[in-house]
């Protein structure tokens, strides 16, 4: 998922990196190599040298290349606003969506509860703007959207409707899988419903 | 504890804040205003407009003030690196360490272990600077060093000697403990051992 963002804000600025697959049952030598604190992907290796998470990433595309389309704004109240939403989306967005296929019953319940009380909250900070930093696409749509390619994965999961419960944060997500940067770096959601499939045999749910 | 590094960046900043304690078992109405989202401290609130979550706070500060002692490196690899090692400092230092207070028996032998574990990782990425930075103190030194003030208390509750088992850890925060910036920032670890007595009252252990 997070290496979902890095290929976006690549593909935003119009910089080209091989993207690799990881097998994550069985990390590569590279991988352990580049990432020996966490051994998680993605690491992003520009000049031989890796950048480890993917926020951490992001703002360094976004920094090397500075002067090609702007993915944070240039105020830094602005930019403090981006990162604030970021860091909600990692502190929240992925453990309530893990919950409502890694769980049952009551506690499925409430982590649909929790997930859609989450997108309000995001479609509040969103409001009325197309993209969450206002007319651009940037920095916080970057880290959120990659979790759309999971909701199909959640909603046949949790026997629910997010587009019922959140309609706003829908079309936000539609408006971005516009664009191609971002639809040519999300996987197919058919396909993420397979892998849930897989984890949900994994974990014995 | 994350409240110190916003203070700690304000004062190698050389900039004032007025800084205003917060009971937390009784929030008070400016916090749930001005942190609607988490409710949580720190807030920093400048210019009428709070800035939330203390990494973030430091950045604002960081950006907002840009020409006055820089905490981050102005080279992109380097920035990289230092939000990677802050990113890891709240992945992973603020729950072991809390482990250590708040359990006993076996688990707590597991805890004091996954903490100096992760000392030791510190101790590597810090090699023979005297800062994480480099030569000046910065980033990565003030999202950590306010763990120090805990340490006493870790110890006590341990009964371990942290020194013994990371001797170069606690030469680099002595040597942040020189700085005015620092040592106005952090709190008497007499006091905070016993502020971790109240939460372990608190919590039955």
């Amino acid at each position: 998922m997070s290496g979902m963002r890095v290929q976006i804000a690549q593909a935003e600025k119009g910089v080209e990196f091989e993207f690799r697959e990881e097998d994550l049952t069985n990390k590569s030598q590279l991988l352990l190599e580049m990432n020996p604190i966490h051994k998680k992907i993605p690491v992003l290796i520009h000049n031989g040298k890796p950048v480890c998470e993917s926020l951490v990433a992001v703002q360094y595309v976004e920094e090397f290349w500075k002067d090609k389309s702007p993915l944070l704004p240039s105020d830094p109240y602005q930019r403090a606003q981006a990162r604030f939403w970021a860091d909600y989306v990692d502190k929240k967005i992925y453990d309530a969506g893990r919950r409502i296929w890694a769980t049952k019953g009551e506690d499925q319940e409430v982590a649909k509860k929790d997930f859609t009380d989450c997108l309000k909250v995001l479609e509040g900070a969103l409001g009325d703007k197309p993209y969450f930093g206002g007319e651009e696409f940037g920095y916080v749509d970057l880290a959120l959207v990659p979790f759309y390619s999971w909701f199909y994965a959640y909603e046949t999961c949790g026997n629910f409707s997010i587009e019922a419960e959140c309609p706003k944060f829908i079309a936000w997500a539609k408006r971005c899988m516009e664009r191609e940067s971002v639809a040519k770096s999300l996987p197919d959601p058919h396909k993420v419903y397979g892998f849930v499939l897989e984890l949900k045999k994994r974990v014995g749910i």
